[in-house]
């Protein structure tokens, strides 16, 4: 557990939070909402990365539809998914979003529009054969670390 | 908890399922997908019925973006959502989907193609006032209901 983690956990046995974000129906919904939308990335990627490892046997339809549901994801309007208040240090264990994110959205309207760019051009090879599945993987790859690596509380 | 619910309980407990399709983690994913694909709706719809019911102001953009997300959703490709073996039946508490769903796709493909419709309709008619958003949740209603009435275990 990290120190920013063990900090909020011990504020919350001390029922600092109470009454204030944790009570907060909304902010809880947006985290829900988000978790369901990052499922529903890793399940269709799962598929494609699966294909592309050799682990799954190449499917050109199967590999269109779960690319093209990756690009529909990713130009769907997400904003309320990330109302303030939502980061880690304000809700605890329900999330690891950092609170980082809310100061940097510059960056992460920007990280947002090279995943949407990298999912439609997948969307497009995804179909094609396993090589270009594969070339086209790692720009959505790099999009998802992206924000992960700097808004998200890693597990170490 | 229903007498079917009982039964698969009790099945559970003795082991029975041990091995088969509860240690199935394709079967998991596809559950943990759907149900992330049915927050998204439900997150959504929250907002919308919320505007609908006046319990939250009005927002013509608003009411638009979760609208098209709506459509977005609902016009995903979910096949990958429904495998054979994913039913209440055969995961116990994992699911809430029946049996019955695998002996009527072709009338849950006629539900899916009414939600699409509707959602699309929506997607049109939320952001011009709220009088239209109003008369086209209706159908989207019917349609959520539909399905979740035949191949949906109630909580009762």
């Amino acid at each position: 557990m990290s120190i920013l983690r063990s900090f909020t956990a011990a504020l919350l046995g001390l029922g600092v939070f109470a009454g204030s974000a944790l009570a907060d129906g909304h902010l809880d919904a947006a985290v829900k909402a988000r978790k369901a939308h990052m499922q529903l990335y890793a399940f269709n990627l799962g598929q494609l990365g699966g294909m592309a490892k050799g682990e799954i046997d190449y499917d050109a339809a199967a590999a269109g539809a779960a690319a093209a549901n990756l690009a529909d994801l990713a130009a769907m309007n997400q904003a309320r998914y990330w109302p303030e208040g939502s980061d880690n240090f304000a809700m605890g264990e329900e999330t690891r979003t950092l609170p980082a994110l809310w100061d940097n959205i510059d960056d992460v309207r920007k990280i947002s529009g090279d995943l949407e760019e990298a999912t439609t051009a997948l969307a497009s090879a995804a179909g094609q054969d396993l090589d270009s599945l594969r070339a086209a993987l790692g720009d959505v790859g790099k999009a998802c670390g992206a924000c992960h690596e700097d808004y998200r509380q890693s597990n170490d």
